[in-house]
Parts: structure tokens; sequence; C-alpha cells
């Protein structure tokens, strides 16, 4: 199977709302009048961001839902993407469950796949996402303000716990570890979340490298701080409900995780109910867990109001 | 260096036209009214596109060429890019000449690096790139009309003939190797070339996998086939003024060579005037050599006008 072949099989479609799709030099867009337009790109690389164990199927979701999970933190309405894809050999079951996982997200979404490459060499996964946003209404990490509620979407770390069972350090159920692996494999971007706070988030992150360090992305470019109320964390993980995860894992997972594709935002505590008929409007849990302070520090709280001494820092790929 | 320092030191600048560049979940970005946005991606490999040994500004160049290489084919001006790189390690020296390499390209088309990623792996640079076209004025692969005349841009063959060289397949004279060294590694876009040929050629494409294999994309998506006369390709290769290639290597160079980056194009004898002022307008050189015919097969005529049977084909990267 030639290259060309492999894209004619596996992943040409007939364009949706390109002018020019997959086969020329460039696919031609016509942007809507009055419509801003997001971009953002992320690549995944064998052993770093997958084991090679994934189902296929599963990695083609996971490479879109992480670029979808950006256009949501800006409140983008999904619309396009371009795929790069580096390959060890042409495997044609691998390629089938790849581009199936992949499209049935992408259709669920609504966003058409308008071009990229395929080479060979090691396995690399490398998209570029465009979305809409209507004109000045993108939610930047910029725009947190003292005295905003700060929420986070859906369960956090269980991404994490599945990487731990995945590295041994931990033995978990048959049942958890499906549920985590699950997680970690799948993660469910919070596009219809994101859409929904258009004008009510002040400020928004995906949370991709963990809580604490997503949320920092926030306070460092509105120059804030914020306190997370432990306690109200204490539930994020969808596993724990499941099973009795030893506190010390559950709060790592939980605050450093990475890999949990959940939003975090915040909005003035006026806005709250607006936050909560988003959140229903949108079949998306969301869970108040601190607020914004004016003093520029990460501060976490136990249940008697106390400074909690962190111990946690989030992800960096050359730290 | 951690990966946002990185970023920072590297690759972030103020933004130019974007409304947000670097450093949020998305870049967002308004559209011209009245203009449609083409879109391109091409990834880079070691040791499939470049050899480990070639200069970092050399190859910081090479992965935005290759890419505004598409948009000129199309005849798109270049707008933005998004970089999304995977780095063995975060070695400054090297990162410094990348990126310099990179930028000059990219402020000589004003083209601004508008997002992208930065992770750990083997080394792979996959850029997207976006550009802008006068409403309904894009130049695809489908236009090609029996009877136009066929022209390629610039020079063909001295990017192969470098790398047969490095296999050490041939010897050449130093300043001979020296120039076809450049060609391969620095590829110029024929974006100039390509904006001053809407409204001129009927259909284009650039000249990547070797001309006979993308000239072949123009015949298969106009369902035309096309003659071309040997002898006017006799001296597209650059370095063949200083030196004397065998005959048999520059037919080979310049018929299948690969990595030209240059446009082949075709156009109505009527425009032909057109065609030579647009050259002439964007200072590269163009020039004839055979035309497109209605019966559906790429033909060779040698000076006689007689068909010479083909040994050549393009590159797969599968094949």
């Amino acid at each position: 199977m030639g290259e060309f072949d492999l894209i004619e099989r596996f992943f040409k479609r007939p364009p949706l709302r390109a002018d020019v799709g997959i086969g020329d030099d460039c696919a031609v867009w016509s942007p809507r009048a009055g419509h801003q337009l997001a971009f953002s790109a992320d690549m995944l690389v064998e052993g770093r961001h997958f084991l090679s164990t994934v189902e296929p199927a599963r990695l083609g979701h996971k490479a879109l839902a992480v670029n979808l999970s950006d256009l949501a933190a800006c409140g983008a309405t999904p619309q396009a993407f371009l795929l790069s894809l580096s390959l060890p050999r042409a495997d044609e079951s691998w390629l089938s469950g790849f581009s199936q996982g992949l499209f049935q997200l992408a259709d669920a979404h609504g966003c058409e796949l308008i071009g990229g490459d395929t080479t060979q060499g090691p396995l690399n996964i490398a998209i570029t996402v465009m979305g809409e946003l209507p004109q000045g209404q993108s939610i930047l990490r910029s725009g947190a303000q003292a005295g905003d509620d700060l929420y986070v979407s859906g369960h956090l770390g269980d991404a994490r716990l599945a990487l731990e069972a995945f590295r041994g350090a931990i033995s978990l159920p048959q049942a958890v570890f499906d549920a985590a692996r699950l997680r970690m494999e799948m993660p469910s971007p919070r596009v219809a979340l994101g859409i929904a706070l258009r004008g009510i988030a002040h400020a928004m992150a995906d949370i991709s490298d963990g809580l604490l360090g997503d949320l920092g992305h926030i306070l460092k470019a509105s120059h804030v701080g914020a306190e997370i109320e432990l306690p109200s964390t204490s539930a994020l993980m969808q596993t724990t409900h499941h099973w009795s995860c030893p506190p010390d894992l559950a709060q790592t997972c939980v605050l450093s995780g990475g890999d949990d594709y959940e939003l975090v935002f915040c909005a003035p505590p006026l806005a709250s109910a607006s936050v909560h008929a988003a959140a229903q409007a949108s079949g998306t849990r969301v869970t108040r867990i601190g607020r914004i302070t004016a003093e520029p520090a990460l501060v976490l709280l136990d249940a008697q109001g106390q400074v909690v001494h962190s111990r946690f820092r989030s992800f960096d790929h050359f730290a």
C-alpha cells in the first residue's frame, strides 16, 4: 500500500464544509463573517503520550480529543483539522482502527479532516485543529479576577491512576483499572461546556499537565493567585467511587495527575447560577474548588481553612 | 531548560496580526472579509527528509519552506503557521540555529508563528501553514485543459544530485556539491510566482516528489495527459552549468529527483506573455517544457518528437 492509497483508503472523505479538502496542495476554507478562528496544535509521541499497547481506535480518539480540548478551553466550536502522521509501516489493521476512532470523535463534533501529511518514521501523530468563535468571545487565560469562583469540569486524576498501575507502582482491582484506563485512553473533550461558558467564564484553560500546573498558567497570565479548598477536590476522581484509594495517592492524582483533558475556569460569584446552567445544558459535571485571590500565590486549604504546604508540581516535557 | 522556557526563549514573539498568539490554549485569528484561507501541513522526519548532519538553521528554513511551497502551489499569500516539534533533548545551540533559520524565512514572507507544541521524542518537525486567497482565486490541480502549455519554475534535480553524493553513489567537485547541497537544504518556495499566477495558471502543483509524479497529480485531477519535450528540460539543473553531469543521471534528477520545491503549472498559449510577465515580476525563472493533451497519458518526447519509453517513477513514502 503506497502513501496515496493509504490516504485514499483510510482518510479521504468528501469535503463537508471545506471548499477544497484532501487531495490538492492546500485545503481551501471560507471563514464565516463575524467570526474569529481559534487554532491549536498537539503532537503525540509513542512511549511519552501513549503506550505502544493502546488500541489504535482509542489512540485515534485521543489524538483528536487532546486538540479539541484546547478549542474547548477557548470556547471555540470545532470546524476542521489537519493530521500529520509518521508511521513505522503502513499497517492496514492499525490504520483501520486508528482512522475509525479518529473519525468517530471528529463526526461527533462536526470537525472535518481537511488535510495533512503521511510519512514513514517513528510513530508520531501531529494534529492542528481549527475552531470558530463569535467575534470577541474567546475565553483566555488572562481574564481571571480576584474574587472569582474557581471550577473544574468532570473528573480528575483517573488517567494518572491508570498510569501508576501501568508502571507497576500500584495494583488495582480489574474494574477500577479498566475504568481508569478508559479515562486515560479516551478522554472526553469538554467542547459543549466550553461553548456554553462563553460570556460567563472570565478565564479558562484545559487540564493536560495537571490541575495545579494548568491553573498556574491562568494565575500567571491574569496576575492573580488562587485558594483551592482541598475537601472540595476529594470526590473528583471517578474511580474512587468504586475503590478506596489511599488519600495521598488520590491527592497526587487529582492535583497534579495530568492527561485529564478537563477544564479549569473561573467566573464571578454572581454568575454561579449561569455556570450551573451551562453545566446542565452541556451535560457536564462542574465542581467549585476554591476562588481567585489578589495575592499572586497558589494556596491549598484544608477542612479548617488552614494552608497546606504543597508538595506538588505539574508535568513538563523537558524538566 | 523546561518546555515553557524553551518556547519563551526560542519561539515566542509578540503577536503581529494574530489577536492571540503563543501562550494560550489556542491562537485566535480574525480572517479578512472577501478572502478564503488555504491550509497545508508537512512533517519532516530525521533520516527521511533530512540528514542528521544538516545545520539547524538550514533545517529551520527547510521545514517552513516545504510548507510555504504548498501555499505557493495554490497561489496563496502566507499568513501564519503552527509548529509542533519533537526533540530528543532541549539542546540550546540547536534550538537557537533552528529558530533563527525558521524565523528568517518566516519574516521574509510575513508569516507569523501563532502556536504549536513541543515534546520529547525522536526528532520530528510538523508544521501547519495558513495562507490567504482572494475569494475564488485558488489555483488547483484540477483545472488543466488540453492545449495548455506546461511550465516549471526555477531549477530541478539539484537536490537529488546532492542526495546521490551524500549516498556515495557519485562523486562531485566540491563547488558543485556545495551548490547542490544548498538547493537540497535551503529550497526557495516560489510564493511570489504563485501569487503572480493567480488568474493566469489553469492548474498548479509544487514539485516535492519529482516532476513526473507531481505533474501526474495534475493530470489525474484534471483528467488529461501531457507531453514533455525532453530537450527543453536539459538545462533545468542549476549545477550542470558548472559541471558535466552524465546525461542519464541528469535526466533522472530532473524528471524524478524530488525535494525540488519548484512549481509545475499550465496556462493557455494565449497567456504566454502573462506567464513571462509573472515570472519577471516575481524574479523567478520559468521554463516551458511541453503541453497538456486530451489523451490521459504522460509522454516524453525526444528532439525528433518521438516518444521515449519512461523508466521513471516518483517518490512514495510507503512504496
